[in-house]
């Protein structure tokens, strides 16, 4: 957190004890504040979101553990500005509660919250820290996309009601190469022999649908994106904005191999990728793998996706 | 490539057979046309870096071998609008071999060619693939600072000088965790034990100056900083962009640790951190492990560095 108050000093500021990362420049009244959190070891997310046109502040547990109550509420009187604050919770099972504390005590402190559960992920109904779908992806779609509504001067329910169609139209899903190691942990969360792969694993190296042989990337694709466009189910002639995301530890040249493949895969069904990011940005610390998000997105979604953001992660 | 051009139409466009990508937006007549490649498996470098402001092409070749001079010579003519064209070459022997043939074919055809040669590495004097100093992330600002000066109008023989100067200022050292695995060869490059690190490895594999006991972040970044200090030296008083690199496998948080304890030690010398990167921009593959670079900058070199850049990879 200190690293990236340090690298960016014209985006963030970084508060410590409780911790948090705010936008460096002035609130301004009346707009509504948009705030997430989550375990650390996601990065970019939540932090390198933090900026003009997205996030107003950003709260980091320790690695894969929630942010606590206290740290969301300080977050909150900071960027407070009198229109109300969303935020937007990945659904795990900490994340959900202690981020209800927090909004009781910032209701009871007179701050109006409205909440929106990202649970995009398709691999798996339950999971390890999970009731229902787990939060990944999509969650950066809302985020650019909700800021960018409470940086045009929408108000809390306006905001909250976007979030909640980027939510209903978007699906995830992942898979991986390797685990990651909890460094608090020392040994790797799951172990695949070389030949193998999890396909619809979680971003905390969660349980995913199956542990199967290794395949091309071509075929890895067609898995994801398959079982992806069924779920919506997205139509064809819709347009999306898509994101081929590395999980850490995937070179970036074999994301693009995957990206290659995704569009195609949309030629075939008649499905215009209007806009798309390829890189990381959630992350599972140093996890070999990758995960496919797509967003059905109308004229509002896409105008909103296009405004201007600059954060440390996304900017332009 | 493919995926490249699929992701960034309005950015580049790519060419097969030879294999080159160029700059989607038109030529300007006049204009010194800036040109870099080298093997794949470092992405985003080179192809993350065309656009405006930046690379007018670049050639990437198999993973990890030089492009050919028909590619290098093939994207010349493509990019070519009577001005030259400067070549920005990391110091390899494959490399400087094919960039010197198809410099040949150029001017044989009436181009005018410049050669920047970057040698920043201050690990090791000669190496497997090098005589002299390997060049690694300097090759970033160098394209960045020469883009800005060719876009601004500069003829060829100032934007060459512009990126002499940026050679001769610029210094790099890198570590590692682990190897990567060249996808042809099926298996790492060297092997690490886990408790073990390499100090001063190259982007694709070389040996580095030492292999010693794992030791923490802060302990990695003053080993390479204070080796980098020395070697120019860098100057009390000095201004410096600075950039902490993943070489592909490490988390990001990772990095921003590294730039804290980088910040630190300059605080430290008095040395100011005026611009800085913290990202994979020159990876090998998967490799767990990163580079430090700093860059003296005088108001010239900083100007540059500001001037606008739209590439996938930098973006301001």
């Amino acid at each position: 957190m200190l690293g990236m108050a340090r690298a960016h000093p014209h985006l963030l500021r970084a508060h410590f004890d409780p911790n948090y990362i705010v936008r460096a420049d002035a609130l301004r009244p009346g707009k509504v504040g948009v705030l997430s959190g989550g375990g650390s070891g996601h990065e970019p997310m939540h932090g390198g979101f933090v900026g003009a046109g997205m996030l107003d502040a950003a709260c980091p547990g320790r690695i894969f553990t929630s942010p606590t109550p206290d740290q969301i509420e300080a977050a909150c009187h900071a960027i407070h500005s009198g229109a109300g604050i969303l935020f937007i919770v990945k659904n795990y099972t900490g994340d959900i509660l202690n981020f209800d504390i927090a909004a009781e005590l910032c209701r009871a402190n007179g701050i109006d919250v409205a909440t929106l559960l990202i649970h995009d992920d398709v691999a798996v109904q339950d999971s390890l820290y999970t009731a229902g779908r787990r939060g990944v992806g999509i969650t950066v779609f809302a985020e650019k996309i909700c800021g960018a509504a409470a940086e045009a001067g929408a108000p809390l329910d306006r905001v909250a009601a976007i979030g909640r169609k980027v939510g209903q139209q978007g699906r995830s899903m992942g898979m991986a190469l390797t685990s990651c190691i909890v460094p608090a942990v020392g040994r790797p969360t799951f172990v695949l022999k070389e030949d193998e792969m999890e396909i619809g694993v979680g971003i905390h190296g969660e349980p995913g649908r199956e542990r199967m042989a290794l395949q091309t990337a071509d075929e890895i694709t067609d898995i994801l994106a398959a079982t992806i466009f069924d779920d919506l189910p997205f139509r064809r002639g819709s347009r999306v904005i898509a994101m081929v995301n590395g999980m850490g530890g995937t070179p970036l040249i074999e994301l693009y191999i995957i990206f290659r493949r995704l569009a195609r895969l949309c030629d075939d069904r008649n499905i215009t990728i209007s806009r798309n990011l390829v890189g990381n940005y959630v992350t599972s610390l140093e996890m070999a793998g990758c995960s496919i998000t797509l967003l059905e997105a109308d004229d509002e979604l896409l105008h909103l996706w296009d405004a201007p953001v600059h954060t440390a992660a996304l900017h332009w």
